[in-house]
């Protein structure tokens, strides 16, 4: 069905039938002004928004609705889980082209709640509107966290050690897998694939579906904060060499980065042929592997090895600014910020 | 200055530095992976976002960055004001293309912050990004309000008599004067002069800075949620007839609407000869007025009276579904929902 025979009241009428959840934490869900929430009174209230736009953030020929919808999800609840928070309510806003239809906005919203519901976050409202051409997806997730138990990225000190979630380059390789098949394949337009489907090996598969369908680090960001044990944090979505610098910008201080230490999965290594960069530059700057990045001072690597989260250590905070890679024969290299930058000229 | 010479983050920079306010409320604002915000233990929260898109809600020929940023912060603070809430926080995400400059960018967030400050609503964080070509504007706000003070769509009750703020039908008005303008004016494509400037006529000015900066009515949306005395509650944003079928809808009941009780604006009347719309229609369907209208049931009309809140009776909810216009001489037509709908042929 096209969304000019539904509507815009008829879309949100059925949006609101089929994905809003009554809680006695939501007074006011989809269909009001405002959304009226109640967050638990000793917790401080977390609040983010990511923006995904067709072209630049994502491209349809790639992706499937669903996987979109389950990526828009992840990507701001990711930055919930960054904070050590607990995802809670999100707002989905949607400016839609007239090629999408009926069925693909459903499949969005499907994907979208999938990954919501699987960390208690419930769809409170929104926005739908016309587009001109290009899907535009603006996502808005609160969350609460304890009082006394932010973890913002500011924290850092000299001497603090310097740790990673999982495995880094994946999201990229993914996405240069992708790019690859879809150039070489007799397909063109819409992906109406199911992401990491028959299609591809299964480690070629896994590494699509990290790109597509990322999962956020929510347990790990709460254990952090529940021990209080990390100094700093932020989620890699820029490209750890980028979001690194963040860290070391807003805590005022430097990093060292040990090359051999950087978490590398057998999926990424053994399928590096059919790449074009090697799997640590896809580590350093490929972004968006939504793995959780922190700081842990020496007082607190105790406590922090007893959570017994998966993690690797990869590096210092040092006092001199800048960040430095290490590599294996003891050379050192400057690590610029080769992350995604919006507006810079490449 | 172009944004590509700055840079992603020499922007969020820029932005910070001129727009962040510390507050004992915001723990953590724009820098860090979410915003971290104190909401009073004993209220509810309120949250609402809304997406402005170039081409469909916005024309960069018929606006300036300054008034687009007021808009974009009026239309959500307005939802706020229609819950009867305390606009509290907002978070701001832009997809921005090639063409806007950084001089454009901090002229969008001066006209958006100038209108947040009017109602003490402090920017904790956002988004940005590169756009295709469109410019994205997607705004979240959050919002308080007293438990049990909750103004939503669905209590209009049979009996209730129906008011609404201000004057309908301005906003409309206002942008038909711009379009008429902009046809006859050699000038092509952006706009850069001031809302309302000397070009115009006084009433002409001032209908189109209805439609350029229109103002949020949130001292009349806390003054009626704290005397209790309305039963529902919307603003006007799609055009009356769209609006109060809302409150229909939600409420479950119908409503009669007396033509000529609905508040004209002497600008309004005084122009419509260059108008192709009648001022009637202008004020039914025109929308973008950010008008309150409210229900008020009849055992609470003399409280509400006391409020000396500036508003006109203008009809009356009604058991049977649907809205009827009754005209001066007494015939009744049907109200259909000529209000804006995103998806709609038209």
């Amino acid at each position: 069905m096209k969304l000019s025979e539904l509507g815009e009241f008829g879309l949100i009428s059925k949006i609101r039938k089929s994905f809003s959840r009554p809680s006695p934490r939501m007074l006011l869900g989809i269909g009001d002004d405002a959304a009226a929430l109640r967050i638990a009174p000793s917790r401080t209230l977390l609040a983010t928004t990511d923006m995904l736009l067709e072209g630049v953030h994502f491209d349809l020929a790639l992706t499937d609705p669903y996987s979109l919808g389950w990526k828009s999800a992840a990507v701001n609840i990711s930055d919930i889980a960054a904070m050590g928070g607990i995802p809670r309510f999100c707002l989905i806003s949607l400016g839609i082209p007239a090629a999408f239809s009926v069925d693909d906005m459903t499949e969005f919203y499907r994907g979208f709640d999938t990954l919501a519901r699987i960390h208690g976050c419930l769809i409170a409202g929104g926005d739908t509107c016309a587009s001109r051409k290009d899907l535009v997806v603006s996502i808005t997730v609160l969350g609460e966290s304890e009082k006394n138990a932010l973890l913002p990225r500011s924290g850092a000190r000299p001497g603090d050690r310097i740790f990673v979630t999982g495995t880094l380059g994946d999201s990229a390789a993914g996405l240069a897998l992708l790019r690859k098949r879809s150039r070489k394949g007799s397909r063109s337009g819409r992906c109406s694939g199911n992401a990491g489907s028959g299609r591809y090996g299964a480690g070629e598969g896994r590494l699509i579906r990290k790109h597509l369908r990322p999962e956020p680090r929510v347990a790990e960001g709460r254990s952090l904060a529940r021990a209080r044990c990390a100094s700093s944090l932020i989620d890699v979505s820029d490209g750890l060499s980028s979001d690194l610098l963040h860290i070391c910008e807003e805590s005022g201080v430097g990093a060292e980065i040990y090359a051999d230490a950087i978490p590398l999965s057998a999926d990424l290594l053994q399928n590096s042929r059919q790449i074009a960069t090697t799997p640590r530059d896809h580590a350093l700057s490929g972004g968006e592997d939504y793995e959780l990045l922190f700081t842990v001072p020496e007082r607190k690597l105790k406590a922090f090895r007893s959570l017994g989260l998966e993690a690797s250590e990869i590096g210092v905070i040092r006092r001199k600014k800048g960040a430095v890679l290490v590599l294996t024969d003891g050379r050192r290299t400057e690590l610029p910020p080769k992350g995604y930058d919006h507006f810079r000229r490449r």
